[in-house]
């Protein structure tokens, strides 16, 4: 079994996921690459030593480009801050690294485009770090729609709720201060990605963006200005011609990870939210009407990706688990020297997204999203 | 107990909905009034004397005016075809009647304005057939949040979703013919009047209208145009400032009443779905972290017009009792002498809505409602 | 259409639902019978006049023999303190009336026998009132397990649970006195039927009843003895060699109208819970594994007796909707010169079982029911 | 950090997921102690090999004598099969290791008792492997109940239910034959144990134990007996004298992981299922009657163990994370130099169980527990 040196950057809460997720996945997957920790750089020499100690790495830096320069690595997560992105993962493409880099991919679409173009240009295996996307449950529905069980799908609501700043009386943080902490700037990229996933690329959108708690405290007896946004949401025309609707809040009270998606089509209906995410809700056409309805699926062996974690359905994965698969399809993508899904194509397609939304927002207007047609199919208006 | 004498004009399905309604009202309520079934009006003779006959009315009628002609008569239910409303209703108002008009009020804004000036300048007892917001949990829904337990509403979702047309192959009908038949006019008033009761008023929309399946077989071996609309759906911006978002479907694969709504507020969130119209969900922001979720509270006792069905909770409620719910407050309304809310000038305001949403939606631009400023407030906008 | 007199003996809780039943039946199911609420008998001729002028009654009085001697009353409601059901219907039966008792149809097995055989022998149409069995959901459910839908049944699990004395601290009132009133007398009858229905007869039972708040406050500052149980619950064995398991409580906190089962079957799975009675949750081991789960479906036209309420499926029916449809069947019986299942035998094999399990409790063994074997058939034991 | 050397004895299901439990724990938890995969013993040489290459283990042996002689070896989890059980374990005692004994402890009581009483004269860190009651929703539960967030606990009903030989046409193979590897031997530890967590000692019981299909394919054309048993399930008394019920089954058709309980108590209720392993439903009987009613409470950092795999809420665990907590709450005791909950004195008292449960079900009668007195607390009974 070939080893394969992982690198991570950024030891925080992501970086913490991913050393768990790469220590633990050959075991679960038996991959060909078994993967060692090589090094970790976190932001000072104190912290980068003890996620050393504490993750299991080798070696620590509070330089990110002793992990590139580092031979031992092979592969490079980037799960620092994400105006670092581009730099780094630049870097490390020039480096002949691999790169897993968290979503979103970058600040900017110029960004998304110069590290997908060196990404490509270079061949190595890259990814965005859309975990979500990787449960057994939401695999399967993948499947499920790609193979015509719920017919052609005329509808997609999708939605990426959390409640952590619903109460208007939360401090203020770098949370609250610049586009791409906000809400569709860090919370929309994981249900676009979905989105683009089931339904093919977003032709225009009309987006309504707002921040809702204009100030907030500024934790020393005084009040600071949110400089972005707190809910968002849009209207979509699918290039496929459908029609669907997303929507983001970080203020949405009682609601903690609500990535959340359903489907209609002609001949069936799925749904699925993740705070149950081992459950798929799937409505089929057929059969006596007398016996018709919503079938909660449970994950189990029949479902990509879960027989590794246990032989019995219904047993559950967590959150760690989507991260060990999507380490495990990274990790299987290095060995073919493929791209790994979704690939920074797909991160840069999101980004375009969340920049017409933008757009659409100020205007009041459609927008057509970058690389689609100005006057995108639209179904036939009564 | 006084009688009061009920004439009902259609006798099709909401027709004997009411008439079973009537029946039942006052010995489930124990009202003042006691309805006696006097007329009904069906489109032929035969049509009309056989419901007569299994309704039990005293008397049956062809022509809607002999109903309104008829001195025994002191309220009526007007339940035919939407494009008679304004006729039938002006002139139950000119006799002096009350008037109980299903929904949607009228086709036009300006027949709904006419039926409400009348209504107010002849001081009868004036409904909307609203009926889903008559459900204990609903009321009690309106209620919590008008006592604040949800704290600042900042966001409503709400959606009307059923599937009767989810099969492209269904056959063409009247109900696919004229846009008063279509989703936005027949099954949107019922979700826009809950949106206005949670929130008031909605001043301005962007919305997107579309005909999914141009054609349907016309029974005959061919293919007939579908002249209205499958899907509809708009972002709503409420004159105080909040944001949503309502859908409308019967291409909704899966949905049969899929009346829903989701409330997020400073404080705490609410949702209900009518497919189980027996719970209301309700997150409060207090409490101890570890303990806090929604909580699916039963309808019972506690709650408005429960009781009345049953002393004990979670015994349920069904369909036709929201409308004997309907009846009574109409019933109530009569005797105080008072309009029974939802009354003709909520009917209006629903229809102010869906004018709105069909000229944005042909625009392409937010579209100002009615009787609102053109320039609504808007939250700041990162 | 012919009419019925009807007369209600007992005008509380169960005498109103009937009324308000009977009021609405004819409309709702167009039966060829119409009934007429003739007379109503109450404690007193203070609350039977109150009782006829708010449900529509035509008559009044304080003695029941008066409902029965009445040429007018064709069919008799027994909703009278179930310690009077024997000498009542007794009597109704002698004076040719068609009779629907209430639950349990009697308070000793001996009583019921005896009804049985006068009902039998007189060719009067009977039903006793286990109204929880005519819900749509409910009686699609019994058609799929005839059906063969779910194979053979192999287990079958029912609960009836409540909550209404779960606090310590409520009060002693007639109904913590006589075993009549208790848990076993008077909440298990529904679900013991349930279990009948689904299963066929009852052959042997382990049970445990237990009084688990020995007293209570009186009322007056003082404490007052609990003589009958809070909790009780039995293993059975089916003659046809399945098993089970009944609990029933009134200190189930937190369940309101716990009428709950569940089968399961070497082909499927069935489970219902009448806290949501539009629901029914059917599992088929056919099909794609993947896609298997327990499928909810709403209760709909295809179901039985849903039509009549409603056109469409999903708009649910409730507690009121059974007891219409439990007087249709009665009606319907009547017209047919039949009995109205679930006629009195059904209510004697209930209280059987019932007999049964207190013997068990009494004795720590497992009890034979009356009718059945001694040695009832039991699966090979490992 | 110090490490602790890992020896697995039994490289399937369970000896993988420990494994791989093991590698992840100590960057999960940051534990004091990090493990090292010293052994891993299967019963051949190259199923051994096989199992050290994919897992990530130094050595490898088909004889688990080398495992517990191996001086790197601190700690050796046994999770070959049960009737090995006992054997290996007192010899890894005898050897100075620390010891978490997969479920059930051993095949009798009295390899149990011999186990239990070795362990605690050694002073070793000893569990047993009952990794359910590990969820953060489950040991929420126990801290819920034990502050008395639902009052006096008055009923417990628990299940294990299962649906892998739902098929009467599933072939027989070593599942099917002998007591250990029935539905009691092998499926019921599981709910015993959390049974006894939240209640208490079972003091008597009264169970049926069925085998409801006799014979099955045996896979070479003809048909071979089962010797054990399909369902099992028991009614309770516990010493504290509050009853219960337990059920267990492989045939329970459509139930995947149904490890599911429900506690009522005089201010509340709890109920679970492991099938949705991170929602805990909690009543509580104070506040308006208006909204009370089940909370949803969705696992999050407030629970226990829960923040070590994510910082958000309602993002989920799952099986292998139960595994992760079992280790770390092992390794945790190894440094504290203390016994590990649930350890072997709680393995011991579910077999008595067990125990009593099988002479139950052969008597017909109610069966006092081991150690329970003969004539347990009973509350009284009408």
């Amino acid at each position: 079994m070939a080893r394969v040196g992982i690198g991570i950057i950024g030891g925080g809460y992501m970086g913490k996921l991913h050393a768990a997720a790469f220590r633990a996945v050959a075991t679960v997957f038996e991959t060909d690459l078994r993967p060692e920790l090589v090094a970790v750089c976190a932001s000072t020499p104190e912290s980068a030593e003890r996620y050393r100690a504490r993750y299991g790495f080798q070696s620590a830096t509070p330089d990110w480009r002793d992990v590139i320069a580092n031979p031992s690595v092979d592969a490079v997560v980037v799960a620092s801050p994400q105006e670092t992105h581009a730099e780094i993962t630049l870097a490390a493409i020039a480096a002949g690294k691999h790169v897993l880099c968290e979503k979103p991919l970058a600040v900017t679409v110029d960004e998304c485009v110069a590290m997908t173009d060196a990404a490509l240009a270079a061949g190595i295996t890259h990814m965005t770090g859309f975990n979500y996307i990787k449960t057994p449950a939401t695999q399967h529905a993948l499947s499920l729609v790609k193979d015509g069980a719920i017919g052609d799908v005329t509808w997609f609501r999708g939605e990426h709720t959390e409640d952590f700043y619903a109460d208007p009386d939360a401090a203020a943080t770098w949370r609250t201060e610049g586009r791409a902490n906000g809400t569709m700037g860090d919370l929309s990229p994981h249900m676009i990605q979905c989105a683009l996933a089931f339904m093919g690329p977003i032709a225009s959108v009309s987006a309504a963006i707002d921040t809702v708690h204009a100030e907030r405290p500024d934790g020393a007896g005084g009040r600071r200005p949110v400089t972005n946004d707190d809910i968002a949401h849009m209207m979509c025309r699918f290039a496929g011609g459908q029609t669907g609707h997303l929507m983001f809040s970080r203020i949405a009270t009682g609601r903690k990870m609500g990535y959340a998606y359903e489907l209609f089509g002609t001949k069936g209906a799925i749904r699925f939210n993740q705070e149950d995410q081992n459950a798929l809700w799937l409505y089929q056409s057929d059969g006596a009407a007398a016996n018709r309805g919503f079938t909660k699926i449970l994950a189990g062996p029949a479902h990509p990706d879960y027989w590794a974690f246990c032989q019995g359905p219904g047993h559950g994965t967590g959150y760690l688990d989507q991260i060990i698969i999507e380490v495990a399809h990274f990790l299987k993508a290095i060995a073919a020297g493929t791209f790994a899904w979704p690939d920074f194509r797909v991160g840069l397609a999101v980004q375009q997204v969340v920049d017409a939304a933008w757009t659409s927002s100020e205007t009041g207007h459609w927008q057509t999203v970058a690389g689609h047609d100005a006057t995108p199919s639209k179904a036939s208006s009564a």
